[in-house]
C-alpha cells in the first residue's frame, strides 16, 4: 500500500459534508485498505468559518473555496455545497488544477452536466455523482456500468423522498395535501420552502440525469416535462383506490417504441397496488429499470439524508482515488446515441379523468363521442349521480398526451360538462 | 475510437453463452461506442461441435477450449461453461496468456475465488463475475464499488429463483413441496435433477461470494451453513400465515455485533409479510443490504435465465474491455479484513418451533422449563389440543443456534413431547 495519502478537499460541510468528513475519519483504515492508500482531509470550505464543527480540525476550515481547489496538491474535490454557483466554477477550476471531482449536486449536473463532463475529459479527470440521484441507492453506477452491455428502454422511479412521504401520508390516513405537508415539515422531511420538492423540480433534475445515462444521450433539464403534486387531493386517492391503485410522484424516462427518440417527465400518476413501486413507503426512494436483456430490475433505499448520501459520495471517492492511483479514469459521459427528446405531447400512456357533469340522459354519449373524435379509446366509465349533479370517471386505453389534451379541451366546451375535476396519468401496467 | 477490435473468446455456448453471442452481434455498435473500440468474437468453445448454433459463424466453433485461451491474441475470455473443471484450468490459462476473464460460474468462484483472484493479480488481469450472483441484478458491483466507502453489516437475500418459485407456489396455492416442484419442473424453472437448487447448494455458493465481497474477507463454501427447503411443508406455511409471515429460502451473511467475525448461512426462514423480501414472487431474486451509512438497500430482478444473465456478463465485458484500453484493472479481491467465520451455533436469531405433545396439565410448564434452562426466552406460545393429542407452537426471542439446538435435544427427551414437528428460523425483523 502506498503510504503517501491522497488529498481530499471538501467543499461544503452541511448535512452531507459533515457526514462525509465523519466517515472519512471513523472509517479511515477501511478506506485506506480499499483504495490502496490513505486519504487525508486537506481542507474544508464553508460559508460560516466560526461555526463549531464536531470532529473537524479548525485549521482545515476556510471560506476561500477557490484558493482550496487551486492549491494544486488536491487529488479529489468533493463538492457538497449545492446550487449552481459557486459550485460550477469551483468544479471546473478543480479540474484545471489537477483534481478529480465527486459531487452530490443534482441541480448543477442536470443543468450543466455536459459542460462539466467536457471539462473533466479535457483535463483527463473523473467526475462522479452517484449521490445526485436517489441518495444512497446505487443507480448511476448500475446504469452506466452494470447495464453497459444492455439496452435500457425505461426508467420509472420515485426519486424524491419528501413528496413520497406526503403522498404516502395522504394515502394511509386520508389526509389532504396541506395537512400531510405540514406533518412532513414538522418531522423534517420537508424544507421550510418545499417548492423544489413538491413542484417536481428536484425530481426533474434527477430524471434528466437518469435519462441521459440510461439512453446514452443528452437530456437537458428543459427537456423534462414537469408537473408537481400540490393539486393531488384526497378525492384522487379515493378514485385511485377504487381502481386498485395508489398515487406516486414518478420520474419516467422512456425510449420511444421505434427507438429513435426518448422522453423524460415528472408528474403524479396512479400505479397499481401490485406494482413494486406502490409499496415504497415514507421517504424511501425506488427506481425501476426495464431493459432488453435484463428485464425488470428495481433498486430501493433511502433517497436522502446526510449519512446515506455520504455513503454514495464515499463510494465515488474510493473509485476516483483508485482510478487516480492506477492512472486511469472511469467511464465518463456517454452521449453518443444523440437521440432527440420528444415533447410531452408524444408521450403515450393511460389516463384517469373525473368529470362533473349534468345528470341527464345523453351526457355519456356526448362525452364518449368527444373521446372517439380525438382517437382516445375508452377502457372503462363509471357514472355516479344524485340531485341533477353527477360525476363521470373515465379510464382510457393508451393514447398520446396531445390527443388527451385535445379531448379535455373539447370536453370543457360541452354544456353538459360542468368541470374537469381531475386528470391523472396511469402508469406501471 | 480505436478501430482495431478487442478479441473475445467465448467458452460455452449454452443457455447463457448463446445469448452473449447474440447480443454481441445485435448490439455491436452500442458496445463499440460504450467501450471505445469494437469487440470481435474470436472463437467459441463447445462440447458438441456439430450442433447447429444460430447466428454463430461455424468457423469460430472449436472443441479445443485450451488452444483457444492459449492463442495469445485474446483480450477477454468469457467463461460460461460452468462447473469446476475444465473451467478453472481454462481461466488460469487465460490469465497466463494475457487475457482478462468474465465468468458466470458461482460454483467455481465460491470454491476457488481466492486462487483465481490471485492468478488474475499475478498476471495483472481482471476477473469479473457479476452474473455469478443473482443473474441480471447488479449486486457485486454495488457491493464492491458503490458501498466501498461504507460498512456493510448484513446481506439477506433470495438468490435462487427455482426455490423461490416453489415456495411462492406453496404459499399461494397451499400445494405441498412435491406438487410445487413438479410444476416448477414442467415449466422449466427446475432442472431434471433439482438437488443443487432445493438443497441450497446454489444459494450457498452465492452466499460465500456475497459475504466475502460485503465484508472484505474470505468466506469459503465450506464456511456456509446450508439447509435445503425440501422439508418445508404446507403446515409450515399455515403456521407462518398465523404469524403474519411467509417462508423463503434465504442466504444470510452477517457481521457479528462486535464486528470481529462474520457468519454465512442458507436455510428456509419465516419472514414477516411486511418485509420487502416477502413479496418477491415467482423465480425473481432480491437482495437486501444493510450498512452503517446507507441504511437498508434492496436490489430486485431476474436471478437467472439466458438473456438476463447475459446482460450481466456483457456489463462486465464492457468494463473489462474499457480497463484493457486504459491499461488499468478494476477492483480485485478485497479480503484485507481477514475476519473469522463463526460456526452456525454462534448465529443469533428467533425460532418458531412446533411440538406434538400429550394433552395433559403441566406439559407447558415442563416445556417452558426446558427453554429457560437453556437460556432461550419465549416470546409467545400457542396451544391447540384435542383427544389427548395437542400441539404447542413456541416462538422465541433471539437466541443462539447452539442454545436452541440444546433446547430441542432436551425437549425430545421429555416423555410428554411426542415429537418436534418443525423448527424454523424467523428473520427480517
Ligand atoms: N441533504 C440531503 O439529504 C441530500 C441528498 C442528496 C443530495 N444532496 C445534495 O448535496 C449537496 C449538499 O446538500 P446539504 O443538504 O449538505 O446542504 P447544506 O446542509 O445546506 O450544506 C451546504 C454546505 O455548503 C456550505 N456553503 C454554502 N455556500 C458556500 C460557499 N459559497 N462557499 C463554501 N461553502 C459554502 C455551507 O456552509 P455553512 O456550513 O457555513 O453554512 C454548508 O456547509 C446539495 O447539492 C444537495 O442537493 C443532499
Ligand atoms: N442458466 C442460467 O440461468 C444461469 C444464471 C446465472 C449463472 N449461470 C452460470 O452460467 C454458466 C453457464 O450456464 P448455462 O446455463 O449457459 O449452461 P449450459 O446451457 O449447460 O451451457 C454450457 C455450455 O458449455 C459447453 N461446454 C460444456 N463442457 C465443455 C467443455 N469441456 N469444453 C467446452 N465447452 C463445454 C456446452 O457445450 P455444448 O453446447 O456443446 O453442450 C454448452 O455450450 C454456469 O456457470 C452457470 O452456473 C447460469
Amino acid at each position: 500500500m502506498r503510504t503517501r495519502p491522497l488529498k481530499v478537499a471538501l467543499l461544503g460541510c452541511g448535512v452531507v459534508g459533515s457526514e462525509v468528513a465523519r466517515i472519512m475519519t471513523t472509517h479511515a483504515d477501511d478506506l485506506a485498505a480499499r483504495i490502496g492508500a490513505p486519504v487525508e482531509l486537506a481542507g474544508v470550505a464553508v460559508r460560516r468559518p466560526d461555526k463549531v464543527r464536531e470532529g473537524i480540525d479548525p485549521s482545515l476550515v476556510t471560506t476561500d473555496a477557490t484558493a482550496l481547489v487551486k492549491r494544486g496538491d488536491i487529488d479529489v474535490v468533493v463538492e457538497v455545497i449545492g446550487g449552481i454557483e459557486p459550485a460550477r466554477t469551483l468544479i471546473t477550476t478543480a479540474f484545471e488544477h489537477g483534481a478529480s471531482v465527486v459531487s452530490a449536486n443534482k441541480a448543477l449536473l442536470a443543468q450543466d452536466g455536459a459542460a462539466l463532463h467536457a471539462a473533466a475529459d479535457e483535463n483527463g479527470k473523473d467526475l462522479y455523482y452517484e449521490a445526485a440521484v436517489a441518495g444512497a441507492i446505487p443507480l448511476i453506477r448500475p446504469l452506466r456500468e452494470s447495464l453497459a452491455g444492455d439496452k435500457v428502454n425505461r426508467v420509472l422511479g420515485i426519486v424524491n423522498g419528501t413528496t413520497n412521504f406526503i403522498l404516502d401520508k395522504m394515502d394511509s390516513t386520508g389526509a389532504g395535501y396541506q395537512e400531510a405537508l405540514d406533518e412532513a415539515t414538522a418531522l423534517g422531511y420537508a424544507e421550510a420552502d418545499p417548492t423544489a420538492d413538491v413542484e417536481g423540480f428536484d425530481a426533474a433534475a434527477k430524471a434528466a440525469i437518469l435519462a441521459g445515462i440510461a439512453f446514452h444521450t443528452r437530456v437537458r433539464l428543459d427537456d423534462v416535462y414537469r408537473e408537481g403534486m400540490t393539486e393531488v387531493t384526497a378525492a384522487d386517492f379515493a378514485s385511485a383506490k377504487e381502481m386498485g391503485c395508489t398515487i406516486k410522484l414518478l420520474a419516467i424516462c422512456e425510449r420511444a417504441a421505434d427507438g429513435a427518440s426518448v422522453t423524460a417527465r415528472v408528474h403524479p400518476a396512479m400505479i397499481p397496488l401490485s406494482h413494486p413501486l406502490a409499496s415504497v413507503r415514507g421517504a424511501y426512494n425506488a427506481v425501476f429499470v426495464e431493459s432488453d436483456a435484463a428485464g425488470q430490475l428495481m433498486f430501493y433505499g433511502p433517497g436522502a439524508g446526510g449519512s446515506p448520501t455520504a455513503s454514495a459520495v464515499l463510494g465515488d471517492l474510493v473509485a476516483v482515488c483508485r482510478n487516480r492511483l492506477s492512472g486511469a479514469t472511469g467511464p465518463g459521459e456517454s452521449a453518443y446515441a444523440a437521440l432527440p427528446v420528444s415533447p410531452m405531447g408524444d408521450v403515450v400512456t393511460r389516463y384517469h379523468i373525473s368529470l362533473d357533469v349534468a345528470d341527464k340522459p345523453g351526457v355519456l354519449a356526448q362525452v364518449a363521442t368527444v373521446f372517439a373524435e380525438h382517437g382516445v379509446s375508452i377502457d372503462t366509465v363509471r357514472q355516479q349521480g344524485k340531485d341533477g349533479e353527477a360525476s363521470l370517471v373515465v379510464v382510457t386505453h393508451r393514447a398520446s398526451d396531445a390527443a388527451l389534451g385535445g379531448t379535455v379541451e373539447a370536453l370543457r366546451k360541452l354544456d353538459t360538462v360542468r368541470g374537469v375535476a381531475s386528470i391523472m396519468r396511469v402508469e406501471g401496467e
